[in-house]
C-alpha cells in the first residue's frame, strides 16, 4: 500500500462521514423538523453534497487515484475501483449541467405536487420535457465515461453489475407468464373465497409497539436502531444507527407490520455490513436492487410465508384481542397475500408488482432513447398497462402522475425493485438448501437462521461484487427469474 | 462592497450553515440517538468542526479579509469586524495546541464522570492539570492576538465585549451584599412560613402539554420549534427550527415548567435575530451572558412574578386538579421563589446563585494565572464558598467536582450565568418604563408586550454590538447591577 491509497482512504472516510450526517438530517427532515424549518435544512444539505462533490472532483483526488496501490486483497482492489468509479461518475457531468439538474428537478417535482392533485399532466408537461432533456444530456455524458450504454449509465448509478441486456429477457418472460397465469391465479383466489377483516380499530400506539417488538424479533437491536412516523415509510440513518419508520392506521395493522418488516429487512442489510472496511466505497450496500432484496426477503419471502404468519397471528390477537379466526393462519394468508390487477404500483401485491416495473422500464429506456416524447407519455403508459394487466387508469394521477421518480430526475431506478423482488426469492431458495432449520424458526418467529446466512453471504460482502456477481457467489448462479416463478407458482398457483 | 466582501459573506454563510447541520446532529445526539450511534456522530461532528476551521483558517480568508471594502453601513462594518475577529481567533491558536486541547478535554471529561460519582477528585487530577496547562497556552497565544488579557482572551470566546475588570468590582459588591442580605431573606422567609408541597403525581405527558401550551403562549410558534425530552435541559436547533429540551419528574412540576420557560427564552432570541443577517456573524446572537439574559428575563424576571404566577396557577389547577389553595400566587411564590445556601449551582435559587458564580470566577481567574495549583482547587473551593455562603461541601462532588465546565477546557464561562440575570433585571426595568402595559399583559399569561419590546432592543440587534454597548442601547447604561439589587430586594427583602 502507498501513501496515495492511505490518502484516498481518508478522503473517502470524510466524504463518508459527510454523508453520515446528511442522512441523519435527512431523516430529521421526514420524521422531527417543523415545517419553518424547510427552507434551512435545504440549504444544509446542499452545502454538505456540495462539499462532497468538491472533495471528490479535487485534483488532488485525481493524481491520487492514479498514483494509489492497495494492498495485494481482492477488498482493496475492489475499493480503489469503486473510488475510481464514483471519480469517473462525479467528473462526467460538467458542473453546470449538474447545476441545472439540480434546478429543474426542483422545480418539475413543485409542480407534479399539484399536477397529480389535479390529474393534470399538461401542467407538468413543459417541466418533465426539462427534467428528461437533462437526464437525456446526463447520460449521454456519463455513457463514455463509464464505458456503458446511455440507459446502463443511468441505472449504474442505483444499482452497478447489471444493465439492460440483463433485464430485458427476464422482464419480457415475465409479461408472458403473467398473461397466462394472472388469470388462473385469480381465479383460484376466488374459489379460496374472501378473507374475514379483523375488526379494528388498532390503536396506533398499540400498532407501534407491536412494530417494536416484531422489528426487534428479526435482529434489529434497540441500541442501534429507532422506529419512528413519517408520511412515507423509509429506513435511513447510518449503519451504527439505522432509522426506520413507518405510518399508522386506526383502521388497519397490516400495512405498518409489513412496512415495518420491509423496512427492517434494509435495516438488517446496513447493520451487518463489513465494519473493517466501514465509511469506504467497498463498505457500502451493492446497491438499490441488492437493498430491495433485503427488504422483500424479509418482508415478502419470511414474514408473508405460511410458517411466520401462523406465529403472527398469536401476536396479534394478543395485541388486539377480539375474534380468534381472524387472525388464523389460513385468513392471515388471504389478508396479507391477496392479488388484484390495480394502477398504483406501491400497493401492488407481489405477483403484479413486476408488471408496474416493467412497464416504467420499457417507458423510461424510450425516453432516454428519444424514442418516446415527453408528450406522449400518458397515453403510452395507459396503453402499456392495458397490454400488461388488461386494465386503464380513469386518470392521470393514476396513471403517469402516480410516481414522483421521473418528476425528480430518477430514471433507471425502477428496475430495482424487480430485480430485488426477484433476487429475493433466489437468495431465499438458496437460503433454505444451506439452512434446513429455517423455516421451523420462522414458525417460532425467529428470522435469525435466515439473517444469518444473508449477513454471511450479503451484508458481510459490502460492496465487493456487483449485482449479478453477488448472486453468483451467494447462490451459484447470476440473476435467475426461476425461483421467483416457482415462488409465485407455489404461493398463488397451488391448490 | 466590493467584491472580496461578498466572497467572504458567501463563506461565512457556509460555515454557519455548517454550523446548522452541527445544531441538529447535537440536537439528536441529547434527544433521539441509540446509544450505538455515539462513536459515529463523534466523528460526523468532527468531520464538520475541522471543514468549518479549515474555511475560516484558508489563506484565501485572511486575503480577502484584508482587503475586504463592506458597504458603509454599520451593520457591514460590524460584520467584516466580526469576520477579522473570528478569523483572529482560529489562527491565533496553532493546530496541534488545538487537536490536543480536543483530545485532553476528551480524556478529561471521561475520567470526570467516575470521578464525581466517585467524590474522588484525585482520580481526575492528572487530566485536570493537563486541560488547565493547555488552556493556559491557548489564553497566551489568544492573549496578544486579540490585544486582551489572557483571562479575558477566554471569556471573549464565550461572550465579546466585556472583560474581567468590568465583573471584577461588580461581583465584589455582591458577595458583600449578600453576607448582610442573606440572613435577612433567610429570616423574612422564615417569618412567612413554608409552601404547602401541591400533591402529586404530576403525569409527565401532562405536564408536557402544559409545557407547549405555556410555551407557544410566550410566543414560540409551532412552526419553528420543538420541544422534547433529554437529561439535561437545552435549547439547541437553528433560528427558523428552534429545539428545546427539558426532563419530567412524577413528583413535581416545577423544574419542568420552570426549565421549559427558561428555554422559550433562549429560543425566542434565536427566533428574533435579524433575518437579513441571518448565516453572517453580526446575525448571531450577541453572546452566552446575552443569552442568559433573555432565558432568565422570561424565566426569573416574567415567569416567576406575581402577576404571571397568578395566572400560572389557573392553569396548574386545570392541568391536575387537586385542591386549589396549592396553586394560589402566595403559595406558588412561596413554592418557586424559595431561598437556601445550598452545595449546587444548578440548584441555587437567583439571589445566592451569583455566590456560586463568584467563587469560580476567582478561582478560574487565579488557574490561568498560574497563582492557584489544581491540586490547591478543592480546598480552595471549600474555603470560598465558606467565606461566600458560610457553608461548607461534605465532599467534593457536592463541591469541585460538580460542575463540567473547566473539566471540558470552558474556562471563561461561568461569568455568564450572572452577567446574564443581572442584565435581564436591567433589561425588565426598561421594559416596564417603555412598556406599561407589561406587568397587565403577563396576569394574562401574555408575554408578548415584553417579547415584543425585547425583539426591538435585543434580538433584532444581533451581534452588532458588544454586551455593555447593546445594555447602553437598550437601556441608556452599561451593565450596572442595580436593577438587579432592587429586584433581589423587592422579591425577598420586602416583608
Amino acid at each position: 500500500m502507498n501513501d496515495a491509497y492511505a490518502r484516498l482512504q481518508a478522503r473517502f472516510t470524510r466524504i463518508a462521514t459527510l454523508g453520515e450526517a446528511s442522512a441523519v438530517l435527512g431523516w430529521d427532515s421526514a420524521t422531527m423538523m417543523p415545517a419553518g424549518g424547510g427552507a434551512a435544512r435545504g440549504d444544509q444539505l446542499a452545502v454538505l453534497a456540495g462539499l462532497s462533490h468538491e472533495m471528490l472532483t479535487a485534483p488532488a483526488m485525481a493524481d491520487d487515484l492514479d498514483a494509489a496501490q492497495p494492498p495485494a486483497d481482492p477488498w482493496h482492489e475492489a475499493n480503489l475501483g469503486l473510488m475510481r468509479h464514483a471519480h469517473r461518475r462525479a467528473t462526467a457531468v460538467p458542473a453546470d449541467l449538474v447545476e441545472a439538474q439540480s434546478r429543474a428537478n426542483a422545480a418539475c417535482e413543485q409542480v407534479w405536487r399539484g399536477a397529480r392533485a389535479n390529474a393534470d399532466f399538461a401542467a407538468v408537461r413543459p417541466q418533465l420535457t426539462e427534467v428528461v432533456k437533462l437526464v437525456r444530456e446526463q447520460a449521454a455524458a456519463l455513457s463514455p465515461a463509464l464505458n456503458l450504454s446511455p440507459y446502463d449509465a443511468l441505472m449504474d448509478g442505483y444499482q452497478r453489475g447489471i444493465g439492460a441486456q440483463d433485464v430485458a429477457p427476464i422482464f419480457a418472460d415475465y409479461a408472458k407468464f403473467l398473461h397466462e397465469a394472472l388469470p388462473r391465479a385469480e381465479e383460484m383466489q376466488a374459489r379460496r373465497g374472501d378473507a374475514i377483516p379483523p375488526e379494528g380499530p388498532f390503536p396506533p400506539a398499540a400498532t407501534e409497539a407491536l412494530c417494536r417488538r416484531l422489528s426487534r424479533a428479526a435482529g434489529l437491536e434497540d441500541a442501534h436502531s429507532r422506529l419512528d412516523r413519517s408520511t412515507h415509510p423509509f429506513c435511513g440513518g447510518t449503519p451504527t444507527d439505522v432509522r426506520i419508520t413507518t405510518r399508522y392506521y386506526e383502521h388497519d395493522f397490516a400495512p405498518s407490520v409489513m412496512g415495518v418488516l420491509h423496512e427492517t429487512g434494509h435495516a438488517l442489510y446496513e447493520r451487518g455490513l463489513p465494519q473493517s472496511f466501514a465509511r469506504q466505497p467497498v463498505g457500502e450496500a451493492a446497491g438499490m436492487a441488492a437493498h430491495e432484496s433485503q427488504s422483500l426477503i424479509v418482508e415478502m419471502q419470511a414474514c408473508r410465508s405460511d410458517a411466520y404468519l401462523g406465529w403472527l397471528g398469536g401476536q396479534l390477537l394478543q395485541t388486539y384481542g377480539g375474534a380468534a379466526d381472524r387472525y388464523a393462519p389460513e385468513n392471515l394468508g388471504r389478508l396479507t397475500r391477496h392479488i388484484a390487477r390495480g394502477f398504483i404500483r406501491v400497493d401492488a401485491d407481489e405477483m403484479t408488482y413486476p408488471a408496474h416495473v416493467i412497464l416504467r422500464f420499457q417507458l423510461e429506456q424510450a425516453l432516454i432513447a428519444g424514442d418516446l416524447a415527453v408528450a406522449d407519455l400518458p397515453g403510452a403508459w395507459n396503453d402499456g398497462l392495458q397490454a400488461l394487466l388488461g386494465i386503464t387508469p380513469p386518470d392521470d394521477a393514476k396513471g403517469v402522475l402516480q410516481d414522483i421518480h421521473w418528476y425528480d430526475g430518477a430514471i433507471g431506478y425502477f428496475p430495482s425493485y424487480t430485480l430485488g423482488a426477484m433476487a429475493a426469492a433466489q437468495l431465499m431458495a438458496a437460503a433454505r438448501k444451506a439452512a434446513p432449520g429455517l423455516d421451523a424458526a420462522l414458525a417460532q418467529g425467529d428470522l435469525s437462521v435466515l439473517v444469518g446466512w444473508l449477513r454471511t453471504n450479503v451484508h458481510a460482502k459490502g460492496s465487493l461484487l456487483g449485482f449479478n456477481d453477488l448472486l453468483l457467489a451467494a447462490t451459484g448462479k447470476p440473476l435467475d427469474p426461476t425461483d421467483f416463478l416457482a415462488h409465485i407458482q407455489a404461493r398463488y398457483l397451488t391448490a
